[in-house]
């Protein structure tokens, strides 16, 4: 049991990271797309967090948009995540991205889940219904942050 | 003429540059903002290049995915752009892309035009149309980075 337990864990972080390893040239590159996304991430969900505080006046269409950019950008960082990368450049990552994978990917696949909610509230235009996305996802980013990123 | 001329120049000026004004908290973070969609967009447009060039085996799938990404990405990096972000981190901008910008939005516009034939080209499944589209968008790079960017 013990065995099979390897060998299943073994054959899921090779399916993690076999694609993703193809992706980079080296190293460094994985991690600064990674945190490329991230940025960008941050900047678009930057600007609905502005709304939804009452700091920046309420644009359904601008909501949309930055909504819509989270939402995409939420799929892109986790290639750059492959093995080999939990040292180098200026990264925070902890080293329980690679020791704890299930559990990384699944929060990785909860954000995604979040931000397309997120994309789909906005597009209600409703302020409220955006506020109540916006927390959620902004959980979710907290919780994966807690877990797997250093201060 | 010659006012009305520079009258005309500072409304587009103005036009161009108060939204992304607004989105970006210090001229630093639009730097970075920019060049994290270029980096993102070079990683995925450089794996259509490896099948493109015979480095990596042709996979339409592969090809429409980053085709599809570089075209979401394409449209991002402009808003970075923003007056008195000339200077500051570690840019290659020229001040061209601001003494210019009228030509430098033409070629921003004509890289976001390539990427989406480029993505249409890619889901075609066939290698010629994506080696074509993939040429086109290579010299739209190419051209605005010659005009705007340092080396």
């Amino acid at each position: 049991m013990k065995a099979f337990t390897c060998i299943a864990a073994a054959a899921t972080l090779l399916a993690l990271s076999a694609p993703a390893a193809a992706q980079f040239a080296k190293p460094e590159d994985a991690i600064k797309y990674r945190q490329s996304a991230m940025f960008i991430q941050s900047q678009h969900f930057g600007r609905i967090s502005a709304m939804v505080s009452g700091k920046a006046p309420f644009d359904a269409t601008v909501a949309a948009d930055n909504a819509t950019i989270v939402a995409d950008i939420s799929k892109l960082p986790w290639a750059g995540f492959m093995p080999g990368t939990d040292k180098g450049g200026n990264t925070k990552a902890k080293p329980e991205i690679w020791t704890e994978q299930a559990k990384f990917k699944e929060t990785n696949e909860k954000l995604m889940a979040e931000t397309a909610k997120l994309a789909a509230a906005a597009k209600t235009g409703n302020l409220d219904t955006l506020k109540a996305a916006f927390t959620a996802t902004a959980d979710t980013c907290k919780s994966c942050h807690d877990a797997f990123r250093n201060k």
